[in-house]
């Protein structure tokens, strides 16, 4: 369970024939109560069809309650055939729910430029409903694309409701074209908080800052990115809102759920072997521990020799100094793998070996300590190997 | 010939024992005159020993005569001591040419955080001095890392001096670690022009803009880049100002020995096969032209995608719609290798299989009009493949 551990949410993920090999490939979150609704988008000017369909549903009033996911295609840079074919589906998905039309939402992932089959995916919509469920594994595995395993969160928080303690759940999928400053892949979160719908945003708003905007896999931002939470309200817990202790608790644990999706997002990183934590300390300012967390993080050159487990702590440096960003070499202290390299200017008297072996385990720490403010930031990443290049080279 | 080519240059390159192998590692740059002398280096907060220095000297009124470089170690981020020895080297050499210190540049590429063999190359100097010719070959080998090819350029301007059409020849290393918005690898230019030191300044400043600013290999900076040229008046043609016809021949030539040098140094980008040529036409302004071209040629999965000769043309088109740039869909057109593959917002009826075809060639054209301005830039890429990996996995 993850989307449907909060009350009164079903999930299903089926086959409908837009992968080959009878792989799922389309999805579906159902809140049996419609729900207080908040989103995230990418900044692309290249939006996808069923982005753009989502957030023009998403400015309407009024709640939703289902949330359609296909991979396999990315439904995206389609054209008007590709934005008309994309209102038939979700029409003929509100009609067979009997729900009205702008309560529905919308979220593709794949190749770019192809048209949808939408005979397949309106014929496969009565088989989808019929499968709804609490059990939430199949849909996880109907948005997978080059994902290896299922993301999958749930948190309890400590607000309690008249049925029970307030519960958020969510699932992800994303393995490439990923990259910091928006959010970055396909995101579903449910809660069953009675909460307002400006808290809700706000609370999402700033988890996606602490977690998916902090990790990259290679810098590239996709067409479709989007980040959805519904919050039904099954909990029956006094309404959540703004700047009160039960917002604290629901931000902290939301953040919680996010951060852990995206963790999982980067150690499935396209290729990857190793995950990269970044922390940036004695930053000037949050922007700047931010930026050079995240510099770090997705450079081709720090990624790459995480991947060969090379001591090249130089391009740690080299990266970060590339930044927009306060910095002076006289106050810098870089640790790589647990060991200082660099202190306040100086290299250290370091094992080049004791490194070395530090960098054979699957998570690796860079620890940067700017010296000027006191700010700080982490980023997530992870290495770039052959494999990357490999699945890349053959997506398509 | 190439940075010999003008009148009064003469070049060395040697090995002093800083590589491996017996490998030429160390290279001297020599004007029998003192020479009008303008760089552009690199941005990045963690600027080499050896860049300071020379920047330092440049800062220093007086003409300059002098450019040494070593390859094999970046001898950058590696404290006082690093600083130390640089000084010392640069005073050896000096001397030795007889020449006043604040004349001698230096720049160095290779791995960073290593102090440079002060011995061995102190104990060098008299040989490379010795070695001066009109050879360049030696110099140009010297300065090459992960480089497979040295590059080397030579250009006559119409512009008439009393010894001859006044020369510009240069030479560059580079090959991975490069990114635009500066000059990002080692170049050396002579001429044997009469020139004022400001215009000699600006016309490097705009000649780099529109080549290396315009090129990348994996979008990560280098602590070292350093591009330099120096005009010993050899050519005794009247004194070329701002402004002027002769300035603009020199420009037009002088841009034109740094773009031959920054094809030259993406063809040899890492592990490549491919060449590709952003051509962005159509931008509302000259730095969304530059930011949508350099956007798309540092894309890890275009650069992939290229590898793998696939025409998936979507991902051009997320990586333009990512930047920061005035854009709308349905005024953007796409051609790649040849084919319109999208057309003001839809996509056309390409044949898959003759892009497949045309993107078996080594150099690949990558056309987007944004339909919404007058201007446009042309950036240089090269493609992503297991190589490159490899190359940097291993390089330490």
């Amino acid at each position: 369970m993850s989307v449907t551990y909060p009350r009164g949410f079903l999930s299903a993920g089926i086959s409908a024939g837009i992968k080959a090999g009878n792989k799922k490939d389309l999805a579906l979150v159902f809140s049996e109560e419609p729900a207080v609704t908040a989103g995230v988008s990418t900044t692309n000017k290249f939006k996808a069809a069923s982005l753009l369909l989502s957030l023009a549903h998403l400015r309407q009033a009024g709640e939703k309650q289902a949330v359609l996911l296909n991979s396999g295609n990315a439904n995206a840079i389609n054209g008007r055939e590709g934005m008309a074919i994309t209102s038939r589906i979700v029409s003929a998905l509100a009609q067979a729910l009997k729900i009205d039309l702008p309560s529905v939402l919308f979220a593709s992932t794949g190749k770019i430029g192809l048209l949808l089959p939408e005979k397949k995916i309106v014929g496969a919509l009565p088989k989808l409903i019929k499968n709804l469920s609490q059990n939430s594994a199949p849909a996880a595995r109907a948005i997978m694309t080059t994902d290896r395993v299922p993301k999958e969160t749930v948190r309890e928080t400590g607000i309690s409701g008249r049925t029970g303690m307030v519960r958020i759940g969510g699932m992800a999928k994303g393995a490439g074209m990923i990259k910091p400053e928006l959010a970055t892949m396909l995101v579903v979160l449910t809660t069953d908080a009675v909460i307002e719908k400006e808290a809700l945003q706000l609370a999402l708003r700033e988890a996606v800052n602490q977690s998916f905007n902090l990790i990259t896999v290679d810098d590239d931002q996709s067409t479709n990115d989007f980040v959805v939470i519904l919050a039904n309200g099954k909990a029956a817990n006094p309404r959540i809102k703004k700047e009160t202790k039960e917002f604290a608790l629901f931000q902290e644990e939301l953040t919680g759920c996010c951060l852990e999706l995206a963790r999982k997002l980067v150690a499935d990183g396209e290729g990857a072997h190793k995950v990269m934590v970044v922390k940036v300390t004695g930053a000037w300012s949050l922007k700047d521990a931010r930026r050079v967390s995240r510099r770090i993080a997705g450079s081709n050159l720090v990624k790459t020799a995480l991947a060969g487990e090379s001591p090249n702590w130089g391009r740690i440096l080299a990266s970060a100094g590339s930044c927009a960003a306060r910095m002076n070499p006289q106050t810098t202290t870089l640790s790589l793998a647990g060991t200082m390299v660099f202190d306040a200017g100086e290299i250290t008297a370091y094992s080049e070996k004791t490194i070395h072996q530090a960098l054979a385990a699957p998570e690796i720490e860079i620890a940067l300590d700017l010296g000027i403010g006191n700010f700080s930031a982490t980023a997530y990443g992870c290495d770039l190997t052959e494999d990357y290049v490999k699945i890349n080279k053959d997506y398509s």
